[in-house]
């Protein structure tokens, strides 16, 4: 079990490798832990770079978690603003150009990249791709200045962005190739209160609209030309997919998978002795179709870097398949989900009915009270829940919490329908909405099978 | 299957008689169904009530969820205003007086009383136990005129008055011969920041205060002899035990359990063939200790109510041992848990440790933010979560009724420690408290175990 004086190096400092070094000297302090980071700060959220930008939050400052001498410290060696530019595996040595480090364990968490697309005047200035946060501190002072955005992609983060760049006044277009918001994720009813949401913060929204280029005046973004018109723009915000970053990794020799990701098994081991990867530049395992899936939440990454430190240092420590429950505020409307949507569950083939209620978050009568829209998917057999989405105004993120945790467990529709609940006027209905879909399913059901 | 004609007679209209009806309409709609009340209304929410006296909501309308005219539509006999004095199980009749009436089915559903203290002067005028709404709307006409209140008992309900009157202005005491509020149910160490938001509304604790009786004059109370003092009142909120309302049941000869509470089986039947009970004057099997229980929240009677009706017009349904989660708002403050606190677990003597944990409802930085206490109480040898308490400002209801589901399945501190869950700023933190809880538990047993 011990480990006693192993020398740990980590390639990332985002959830993923901070996690993995705080895991590290938690359980094994007496192992010497490397981290490299080729950026200016670890230990912010990222997560957080939206809503400073529509003032949710006053300053960039509060996205701080630790300052680097917390991590002094603890006794973890952060070496910032130094990228690993090749990793040896037979010598197991890291190397910062002609500089090298040695490690008995090493733990790759390089993260993602954003897809950059390949179309004319995509190496224009203004062109912003939201991740450092020193580029944002900058972002925001240019907003200062300008007055038109055009946000790429109505991704997760692209419609964060939207809806923090129209409340703050800007001239915002959102731009999507797809029928709908977050079409890879979310069904189209779920994202209708959504896009309501949006457009009555000012956003202009254009679906079913493909960017075909930037066009650009003295080297700097001007309009964006889509298959629905040009739109003018100051700056084009970029929040397109998000790609494992696995080029040290595919370099070093090691397996990447189908996704793109770094192939890891259930204890974020590569297939080299000693090396591990975590966080989004891994793929790891879907829990309801078995397939590999990457760009996870920061919470995944986090966990993952748990699971790899734990395995570095000697514990026996799996990371389960996963089951992805995601909840985000797009507009004022919280949507959220697990595994795979009802759009999904068609694409792939996979057999299902849908089960849905509307319900509501507190007493009928109580103030703040908001609908809960509430989508079982279901394995017409079984009555497996395979899928879960809904959209509503407070509580999403902890329905997600306890559906990912349900259906890893093989939860049925009957368990739902009869499941207990809280009931106190202020904080909760008699009927649990996830219950009143449910029971809606069962009845379809019985509908059914007496037709 | 079919239960064509059936009479199907309900004594009472709370949750589960109103539920029973709805239920029966609902499946088996050539069924008769006459529902007996002895109040002039059905269908309000008298969990609503502390609030409209606290101003939270604006008035008792607000509380009626259906209209009488809405039950006849569906062919609902309601007999409102009507005291069922007698149950006949051999003729199979109900009595109102001297009229009967035939049933085929019948549901009891005759709730809860309040045990009204046998001490001096618990007959004066001025004395309030809060139940009908008729009555809360003279109460709280009452309450523009007056200007001390004592609160008797420091139950859910108790706490809830006491907060929402202080509110309203008034002078207001709570006096319970407990050390700490909610002593039946909750942890001391959870209740603290109750007591303290209660107080911040300027309410008066006095606990370890036993009530030895109400001081009149002209037939009005005006002080509560305590064991540390008078309380001079204008009125007394009675918030004490509720005893089940079993009189019918037991003069009819059926069989009353240990709690007080008319026995039922899993199909919520008595031991007469055709006669059944749901709601709180039933008594049902706790999941945890296998014991039986009593007095559980309107969302237990509702479904309760649903049970007896499915098996009294022939389906096959059952009603699972519970788990009670629950929850609710003391002053500002979100409370909550799932079958044991701590406490329970020491009084009984049941084996355990517990895990702890303070989390955070969304990121660090973002507006709204709350703390989330989560104690979870754990068996020893098996690491199963055999109960839980909360408390926070947000998300406590959702988490309560994830519990309560996951601790019927068995769940362990592995489970909860390595759960999936959703991170987003807005709505929640990078690691959900529950499974920072767990995750100090795991350190805790291993620490423990290399001692």
């Amino acid at each position: 079990m011990a480990a006693k004086g192993l020398r740990l190096v980590i390639v990332g400092g985002g959830a993923a490798g901070i996690s993995a070094a705080s895991t590290t000297k938690a359980i094994a302090p007496e192992t010497s832990v490397v981290l490299f980071s080729e950026y200016e700060d670890v230990a912010y959220s990222p997560c957080g770079i939206p809503f400073v930008h529509g003032r949710e939050i006053p300053n960039f400052e509060a996205l701080f978690l630790q300052s680097r001498q917390h991590y002094a410290d603890v006794g973890i060696d952060l070496q910032l603003e130094t990228r690993v530019t090749r990793v040896d595996l037979r010598e197991r040595k890291v190397y910062v150009g002609s500089r090298a480090y040695e490690w008995d364990r090493l733990i790759i968490a390089t993260g993602f990249d954003y897809e950059r697309p390949d179309i004319a005047g995509s190496d224009l200035e203004g062109l912003h791709y939201v991740k450092n946060i020193r580029r944002a501190m900058e972002f925001d002072r240019l907003l200062e200045q300008i007055k038109k955005v055009v946000v790429v992609s109505a991704s997760p983060l692209g419609i964060e962005m939207a809806g923090n760049l129209a409340r703050r006044g800007l001239e915002t277009h959102l731009v999507d190739e797809s029928g709908w918001l977050m079409s890879e994720v979310a069904d189209p009813d779920i994202m209708q209160p959504v896009e309501e949401s949006l457009k009555s913060l000012g956003t202009k929204i254009h679906l079913g609209t493909k960017v075909l280029g930037f066009v650009g005046s003295n080297g700097k973004v001007k309009s964006v030309k889509t298959t629905t018109g040009e739109l003018d723009c100051d700056v084009a915000v970029m929040a397109t997919h998000k790609r494992p970053n696995n080029l040290l990794a595919r370099e070093a020799g090691l397996e990447i998978g189908s996704t793109g990701g770094i192939l890891v098994d259930d204890r974020m081991r590569t297939r080299v002795d000693g090396v591990y990867a975590a966080g989004d530049c891994v793929e790891v395992i879907h829990g309801g179709t078995e397939l590999p899936v990457q760009g996870l939440s920061g919470s995944h990454a986090y966990s993952q870097g748990r699971v790899a430190a734990a395995n570095a240092v000697g514990e026996q420590r799996s990371y389960d398949p996963v089951f992805i429950p995601w909840g985000m505020v797009g507009g004022d409307v919280h949507v959220g989900g697990v595994s795979l949507g009802e759009t999904l569950h068609k694409m792939l083939g996979i057999p299902h009915f849908v089960a849905a209620a509307t319900g509501i978050s507190r007493a009928r009568y109580y103030p703040g009270v908001t609908k809960v829209r509430v989508k079982l998917i279901v394995e017409p057999k079984t009555l497996r829940v395979t899928g879960a989405q809904m959209a509503g105004g407070e509580g999403i993120k902890e329905r997600a919490d306890f559906l990912g945790f349900a259906l890893k467990r093989g939860a049925t529709l009957e368990d739902f329908a009869w499941m207990e609940n809280v009931y106190s006027p202020p904080i909760g209905a008699l009927m649990e909405p996830i219950a009143l879909a449910a029971q809606a399913g069962l009845t379809q059901v019985k509908q059914l099978r007496q037709a």
